[in-house]
């Protein structure tokens, strides 16, 4: 199927969100969303520079990208279905002459995304603004065939770097070594990113559950968290493990195993049907019975896909999981000043239950 | 001097905002400014990720971090003069509690950063929210010596990559093999990491200013633009050379010796008390009289700090420029299918003028 065909029953099915929220026009400016639907990609860093370069504008009638100067050839070589814009003004100004054009006056947008500042000047522009942050998100989050491949293909690779980091981690690297390792291994074996910086965090800098990995060395007796990811085609995998140099103390393990104990039984809940913060629950409960509830102080996971963190966040999900959802299991337990442990894998949600897509090993490995 | 000492200036001078534009607090959230503000870090790619952590609450007596349980630590470690508070509900929910217990009611906050979902709910939970972009984003505006001295490693930096690449580049490698080689030796040469993905485009393909690096090869008889930069303790550098391999046509060598030229009177003339937008306009009446006017497709220029592209923007600034400011000045030719032509560079204004702070060569490079 070529990727315009690919695309094309996106616009479909975006378009059907007119009729719901009863607009004439919808306006993208999340980069996974402009991605998803037109093909434009911006990559890692210019989020903060593009300008509003990449936005979509999609009526009834009409499909456009507004560019300014700097992406408008690539806009036009990437995007062949879709009417490329050149914009020279604020946002607010050339959508008002474009509303015009479009006869559009009543416009669905993403107020999670767009600034305060944009929003009013184009609601003073004359444009009348509502919000439809949930039915757009909605869009990606049940993945198609294509994308399930690619976020297969990213989950492959990294069970491969990792098998590959088992022979490489030794005491003595820093913890700088090993990322940069992760990313070596990453490039030379086929990802064209990496998903995020990853976290490489030794002994009891893994009770940051967000530290960076800095000089301190890898030493026997300690644990290594290494939470890592790559990207295939625009999509991501988002893993964890956390690894021990030496026999760890009797009740590290016992934290382990309870932890990896609250994956499992996630996982084995996890099938369509299910409320996404009822899953979380279920590793939440596990955890407190084991007398570590206070320890695990995040989520239990997220979607993932052009995004490393999308919809749906489990905690917080108050509907029902669908198949086609590709979400983390990700329990951890931190003591600050001692030890962090997390363990972290890409499940599908299949018709039938779910399925693993990072497959490494999660039993407590001693090196 | 120690951290807390050369940023316990900054907290003063960020208060003074509050008598400025009337409030009882500041709300910033733009990760940039939450660094240069508190010393709080978010790495790349951690901005989508992170929810509101990291965000400050300024008044005249207190200064919070907010941050949820994966930030907790590690804010305490980096920020040891602010309070750091640990939340758990939507940032409005939280500020509404913390304005009762700070006792504030008038808040100024950055309308262009902050999604105007989150501004409507912190309203509707009580606070009278006010923008206040320009005095906060006036705040790093013009850099001390830290961070004038940290720009400069990085340009260095930038200046010794390059002399290697001059070395390293030959026909037959890959845009994606330059890429990977720009980011392989800053890595191995003491940067932290990149300041965006660099861009590395073979012949035509230049005449995408922000195209992205691919499978083409460089070839005898095309040109090579590449634009790339590093980080330094934060700050970050930008340049951009365009080389040829084999002597380019009499017209191609025209264009480039007017970009340069274009270049070299914006920086002959760029000094304290000059409008940006005129300094923008002596490279644009230049390119123009040589017949490339519409070929100049973007702005002159922009300020560089924590952030690769800040304010002040050249083109769109209508205020003198000041000493201490760091901007870009990397005029540029486009010709779609054909070929694309920039030449950038950091300087720093200074009292009587401006001072180069990439060094590279600038006159056209035959390989």
């Amino acid at each position: 199927m070529t990727v315009a065909a690919a695309l094309g029953g996106r616009l479909e099915r975006s378009r059907a969100i007119l009729d719901t929220v009863d607009a004439d026009a919808l306006l993208i400016s999340r980069p996974a969303l402009r991605r998803w639907l037109a093909g434009f990609v911006l990559h890692r860093g210019e989020e903060t520079t593009s300008g509003y370069s990449g936005t979509l504008l999609v009526s009834r009638g009409a499909q456009l990208v507004l560019v300014d100067g700097r992406y408008h050839e690539q806009a036009q070589a990437s995007c062949p279905e879709w009417d490329v814009r050149l914009t020279h003004g604020p946002i607010a100004t050339e959508l008002r002459a474009l509303a015009a054009e479009l006869g559009i006056s009543r416009v669905a947008a993403e107020a999670k995304v767009l600034s305060h500042a944009d929003w009013l000047a184009i609601a003073v522009a004359g444009l009348e603004l509502q919000p439809a942050d949930d039915p757009l998100r909605d869009l990606r989050m049940v993945k198609g065939a294509d994308e399930i491949a690619a976020i297969s293909r990213a989950c492959a690779l990294t069970d491969a770097c990792f098998e590959h980091m088992l022979t490489f981690l030794h005491p003595g690297l820093s913890e700088h070594a090993v990322a940069w390792e992760l990313q070596a291994w990453f490039r030379a074996n086929g990802a064209e990113d990496l998903a995020f910086d990853p976290l490489v965090l030794v002994g009891a800098r893994a009770a940051m559950p967000h530290g960076h990995p800095g000089d301190t060395a890898i030493a026997a007796g300690q644990p290594l968290l290494i939470d890592f990811g790559c990207q295939v085609d625009g999509y991501r995998s988002d893993m964890t493990r956390t690894v021990f140099f030496g026999e760890p103390e009797r009740e590290t393990r016992r934290r382990y195993d309870a932890v990896r104990q609250a994956q499992q039984l996630a996982f084995e809940a996890a099938a369509p049907g299910i409320i996404g913060s009822a899953l979380d629950g279920i590793a939440r409960n596990h955890l407190a019975e084991m007398g570590l509830g206070e320890a695990f102080t995040h989520g239990l996971g997220h979607g993932i896909g052009l995004e490393t963190h999308e919809e749906p966040i489990l905690r917080h999900w108050q509907q029902p999981l669908q198949a086609g959802m590709v979400v983390t299991l990700e329990p951890g337990v931190y003591f600050p000043g001692e030890v962090g442990i997390r363990i972290e894998d890409d499940i599908l949600l299949t018709d039938g239950g779910a399925t693993w897509l990072t497959r490494s090993p999660r039993e407590l490995v001693v090196l």
